[in-house]
């Protein structure tokens, strides 16, 4: 499993998917950015996010809220002093370790996260416990570690200049709520989505993309009244369901549908199901759909003062909304993707041929032009301008045929037009695709209507 | 003119373009967020400048680098130690000020800008520069003050943790150029261009949102030969004009391009353009075109012992290429477009006619679907939940109808749909068009291609 992990990492590596983040300086600890291909994917999936959730949904709005806020939303959001990690130090070697993870490492069958800090120490020195570095057992109390980054605005650097990056993009929402439904003039129900960076000081971030201090969020926060009587919850888990599967084409065999128990719940949600997915590394958190009752409003309209009730006029009643909220990681949902889509396939010569079988929609190119001898390479040019305009299109000069497909398929670019010798006189190109291999032959007038039909543009 | 601009701020805020960052808790300085209607055409802009400048050119390749790098990045790039502003503080009300600021302020004329901060000391002092706050003349010297936000990455925080926010996305690109050209197998002339946000610590921030302490940026850099006869600073220059002009309408009327003096070049760039708007309050920067040398890649490549230079096989010659850089921040360009397109008309009753006269891509919302009356209702919900489907539309059903045509040209909708008494028996509905205020009959069966067409999607 994790040799398949390694290969799908390099694989993307060398195919500019992901590069590691400042690699020239030697790194920084778990940053990876997106090259030309990961970032046109990652771009892809976040407009189909948007579209599906925000734009097409007949109840959703978008937003755009600030990285940096008011100091004071994260402490009505209780990350302000809750938000933090248990960590111990090994006072023999003085490494750094979080204390229920360590727990976790030497009984997988554990939950230490819902263990308190008291639990977790005498849970560590009852049970034999040692440092995973230097095999020494004895560790620190407990110091709790805060995980928002925080800086300094303006001029100065003390405490009335001190702020924080976002941990979520939540929050931004429920500050916003009221402006949000007053200007756009909703009733409930209804949902606002937002599609942002967060940050998290994580000390145990990894699996490559799948947890980093640097991230992108996407969130819907769905608004409704106690009293309406339609299950929300399951309306949401479905969306989110029927976009996994039927927009992003991942098999329902790989992941799973987990309910948290009662101990796992935050104090302020009556339900939370996790959708779990079989990453090579072993399963992991793909998307969570909670219900979040109406704690957020509720402490913002505490600590800011402000009214965020609702009217309901046809029933004459004043509440603060119930939430639902179906939040996904952009990063881990396109780790999913690629995780999903990557294969390799023994062909009859015995070459391994890699293919991403990406979505159409999702794959960083639709076609590559592929001139099958220099005579052809101008007219290949031409066309390859011409096709540009329209679809998302590469061109490739170099190497024998065979080699030039598998690069695409390796990339995932669903159709390759090969101009050969007869194009000439025919004016005809091949169309081949890429999960079936299957060659056709079209004429070059009839390209953009063929390419827009068989892409579903 | 700042009437105006301050007509036109309210009017974003009211429509939900704009909202004040953090605004129930009073708001955190110089921190705006784009509500339902600003974040999507923020996306639409996003979208368009992704379009043009890296899917339909064909030169050039996308990349999404990390906010926070390696700090190693900074001292390379010249932002540590060099990115800064020159502070004083008035000795007898203590408030803080720019000292080049200080001077123009008082001398529209002068540049300070280019002078040094002895000759900011001096200039002040004999030119009897008061506080603008308490009137004395009395000013500290001059401190530097660093603009990138520090934090720190990892559980201590200490220098060996110190990171920070990127100033600008450019130095991203030129950390993954290497790994960007060897993954995309891209020869000499090629484009990286990115999207993303960035932070600067300002001291004077202001203008709504034409200068904002975070704020995204749009940048491409295109790499080339020294011996490349082609003039790339043109070919960029008037790629962006017609962007500015074809793709956004913003007339030739309402901007300039200023090439800078010799005493306003940075010390690398051999030739810098801005294109300037006029802004309701005065001209400003909108798009910056600079031909940054070879200056960032040499700096890289020192500092990081990487080789970053490009062979070129053709004529078997080595060397490090060559960059110009289109650099625009997504708001101003936003705030440019929105003043571009805010436009008050009186009708033939004396009311008020606010609007938006967006390009039809642009527009939030490309459709509004109105029912005359209540029993068109059902009939109206249909329709505008089919339509949904391929178009970015919304519903409005209260209200006489000049009232919902006046809201919807305030917020720049191309198009209403309006379904009336006629519409049971001849299945028509009416077409009207926001800028010229013309109707049309349409039939349901033909809305789809209709509106495709006139909206050119």
């Amino acid at each position: 499993m994790n040799n398949n992990f390694d290969k799908i990492i390099n694989h993307l590596k060398s195919q500019g998917f992901v590069f590691q983040g400042s690699e020239i300086y030697g790194g920084l600890a778990n940053s990876w950015d997106y090259g030309p291909l990961g970032a046109e994917l990652k771009n892809k999936l976040k407009n189909l996010w948007w579209r599906f959730f925000v734009k097409r949904n007949k109840y959703n709005i978008g937003l755009d809220t600030s990285i940096i806020l008011n100091p004071k939303v994260w402490l009505a959001s209780g990350h302000l002093g809750n938000f933090n990690d248990p960590l111990v130090d090994c006072k023999s070697c003085k490494s750094r370790w979080r204390a229920d993870k360590l727990i976790e490492e030497k009984f997988p069958d554990v939950n230490a996260g819902v263990l308190s800090n008291e639990m977790l120490e005498e849970y560590i020195s009852k049970n034999d416990i040692s440092c995973p570095k230097c095999k020494k057992k004895d560790f620190t109390n407990i110091r709790l570690f805060d995980l928002m980054f925080k800086t300094f605005q303006g001029p100065l650097e003390d405490d009335s200049a001190k702020v924080y990056l976002r941990p979520e993009t939540a929050q931004g929402i429920f500050v916003q709520y009221k402006n949000s439904q007053r200007t756009s003039r909703r009733k409930l129900p209804f949902g606002i989505g937002q599609i942002g960076k967060s940050f998290r000081n994580e000390i145990t971030p990894g699996n490559f993309i799948f947890r980093t201090r640097e991230f992108e969020q996407m969130e819907l926060e769905f608004f409704f009244s106690p009293n309406d009587e339609n299950n929300w919850f399951d309306y949401w888990l479905n969306q989110v369901k029927h976009f996994i599967t039927k927009e992003l084409g991942i098999s329902t065999n790989n992941f799973i549908i987990r309910e948290h128990e009662k101990d796992e719940l935050s104090h302020y949600s009556n339900k939370t199901v996790d959708i779990e997915y079989n990453f090579p590394f072993g399963r992991g958190e793909l998307w969570g759909i909670a219900h979040r009752s109406n704690y957020d409003l509720t402490q913002h309209q505490q600590f800011s003062g402000e009214d965020l009730t609702y009217l309901d006029q046809e029933n004459n009643v004043r509440f603060i909304p119930h939430v639902i909220e179906p939040s996904v990681g952009v990063e881990r949902l396109l780790l999913a993707i690629l995780c999903e889509s990557y294969c390799e396939e023994k062909l009859e010569n015995n070459e391994l041929r890699i293919i991403l079988r990406l979505p159409i929609k999702l794959a960083p190119y639709t076609i590559a032009i592929l001139p099958l001898q220099k005579q052809q390479s101008e007219k290949a040019r031409t066309l390859f301008e011409d096709l540009l305009q329209y679809f998302d299109a590469t061109i490739d000069e170099t190497g024998n045929i065979g080699k030039r497909y598998r690069r695409q398929d390796a990339i995932g670019t669903p159709f390759c037009i090969t101009i050969d010798f007869d194009t000439e006189n025919d004016n005809c190109v091949t169309v081949r695709e890429r999960d079936s291999m299957h060659q056709e032959r079209i004429n070059i007038n009839d390209l953009k209507s063929y390419l827009t039909n068989k892409s579903n543009m």
